[in-house]
């Protein structure tokens, strides 16, 4: 039996094949902990727990990396005072790290709840910085990322124009995109606007910085990935995985890092998982069509009638495929607890079949003829 | 009411006085995490959960920093080789980060078990490189450290000739210590054996290192908790917690580095927890007197008759001042496992009580005159 994995570089199919035989490597895209890991989060770990999981059973010894973004990740690219972590912190009067520490705990609880398996290693951003400074330094150096104002940018164009393909996991024409974009306000820093930040310069007032060769600053978003998973699984490894919309820009920009600093593709097969929706609508604060998972397991919500147990929300989001739209709603729900109390009890009528057939396997045996 | 405080160096009981009003720096040393906790260490880190509760619930505002070493706590200064998760990591055939992540994991779960909070922030010594680093670099500058063979080291005469006072916080004489101390094998590096690493130089096949001024090397385990408290509590903070046994070298340490880069001394109190024996001796593997706490709460070992509640062995644990020795046995436990349930029995009287009171209220306040 092969396994096949859907691979969003190829666009195809693909028959599984480890780079290094029964060893596997897996990166999956952690949360960026500033707030309460969302309901939609917990559909895209569970899947990549089942997926975990579902290798560890084929036998492969899997490395599964998940990291925590910790820093670094602006809500907008061009903008210092977009730190979702200094404005959390600024909301709940807390320090950034307090922060950061508050929503650890608490995604790792939610998790647990779920009955998900802890990666075998997970790294934070702020645990690093130093690696993401020699890889700016290493891309400064190949003449693919160039220093402005105390940042320091991917030049995509350059990329391109050495070789690169950026573009090619998101199946974007970056001539299009180059000729289609105009300069944001804020992002005259930068050569092109689809130039991303591999270091941003901190203001004297930002609380999150570290020193480097240019200045007091914090590394991008995209780098931390590039970072952990060139330290913990080599320049090329197995799977990637995360959430669709992290394909454009994350996983673009971390292909075209990975390619610029080691010259060669860094992932073999890319994974994303899809989006979770309520009531047939996208999960959205700003709109209200928006449950968090306590919400859904404590009945506490306005959406569904009662209260479900984690197992039976596990139960609902793996009967859909990680590569479909899941839609939850109260019908949904409760058609999820009858289907999982039908199949505990058929897993309780096996346990008293395998119990009755272990009573008797004695008498069986000194029925058999010896040989 | 006033709260005292033992503080461990001025050894005497002072009257609580925070630095900042109402706020409270609290830093207390964590695991390191390279073997699963043990009972001892649930013990030190129950009783500083403990006081930050107590603190809480005083009213004080408490920001309560626990590390996590992973990284650089060696068995020997003088070996290189003795890294503990180097050792571990070969032992286990494991990534060194998968074994901090895997004794990260089982030390919380652990925790939860008995029912301690999360402290506010938990930093890694990972995570804070660059800042030990920094404070290296500012020793040397100050003629408190000196680079010796890509490693770096504290020179104690120095800071003792500068001021200092090494052994303040131990109540050991320097100079004795100068007197009494021979060269040990592999520390010739040092100017004087009580000098200790800050910076240690790695081996090629060193797997946990970092570029520095000084080549790639780690940190030594005594920066980090100075790294750590200066960054999440300023300069000067109000408690600092750790067992009995991290008195000497490791406080003393931290104190020589916190004086040596800040010119204050970093902590108002030191607070330090006492050892717990079994059967009235002292737990050690070697020794097999030795149990974990999951076979305590299991009672799959050979010293308890039976298994016993985490509650059960919160209530034996907490019924002992914090700087006392305690010992656990099975009579102990017996005796606490009564305790305890009786405790139950009168809360749940109380609660009936209260319950009756609630039921009566509203006719009470019916017959109350009216003003």
């Amino acid at each position: 039996m092969q396994l096949k994995i859907y691979n969003s570089l190829s666009a195809e199919k693909e028959i599984f094949t480890p780079i290094n035989g029964k060893k596997v490597g897996m990166y999956v895209c952690g949360p960026t902990v500033y707030s309460n890991v969302h309901l939609g989060n917990v559909r895209t770990f569970m899947n990549f727990d089942f997926i975990y999981r579902s290798l560890k059973h084929l036998g492969y010894d899997v490395r599964y990396v998940r990291n925590i973004t910790d820093a670094g990740h602006l809500t907008d690219d061009g903008d210092v005072n977009n730190d979702r972590f200094v404005k959390q912190s600024r909301l709940e009067k807390l320090e950034p790290m307090e922060i950061v520490q508050k929503y650890t705990v608490d995604f790792h609880k939610v998790l647990e709840k779920f009955n998900l398996l802890p990666p075998t290693i997970e790294p934070t951003a702020t645990g690093h910085i130093i690696e993401q400074i020699e890889l700016t330094k290493d891309l400064i150096e190949k003449g693919l990322a160039y220093e402005s104002n105390g940042s320091v940018y991917f030049d995509v164009r350059a990329y391109n124009e050495k070789g690169g393909n950026y573009g090619e996991l998101s199946k974007r024409n970056i001539d299009e995109l180059f000729a289609n974009t105009r300069d944001l306000d804020g992002q005259n820093e930068k050569k092109n606007p689809q130039d991303f930040a591999l270091w941003k310069k901190a203001s004297p007032e930002h609380i999150m910085k570290w020193i480097s060769p240019w200045g007091e600053g914090f590394p991008g978003w995209h780098l931390e990935c590039t970072a952990m998973s060139t330290k913990y699984l080599g320049e090329q490894f197995d799977i990637h995985g995360g959430g669709m919309d992290l394909k454009f820009p994350h996983h673009e920009c971390e292909i075209a890092q990975g390619k610029g600093c080691n010259g060669v593709s860094p992932v073999k097969y890319w994974m994303h998982a899809n989006m979770l929706t309520m009531n047939g609508a996208r999960m959205s604060k700003s709109t209200g069509n928006y449950i968090l998972p306590q919400e859904l397991i404590s009945g506490e919500n306005d959406f569904f009638e009662k209260a479900f147990h984690p197992s039976v929300v596990r139960f609902n989001f793996l009967q859909a495929h990680y590569r479909s739209v899941l839609d939850i709603s109260n019908e949904a729900m409760l058609a999820s607890e009858k289907g999982f109390q039908r199949l505990m009890e058929a897993v309780k009528l096996v346990d008293s079949y395998q119990y009755q057939l272990m009573e008797k396997k004695p008498t069986t045996i000194n029925h058999q003829p010896s040989t």
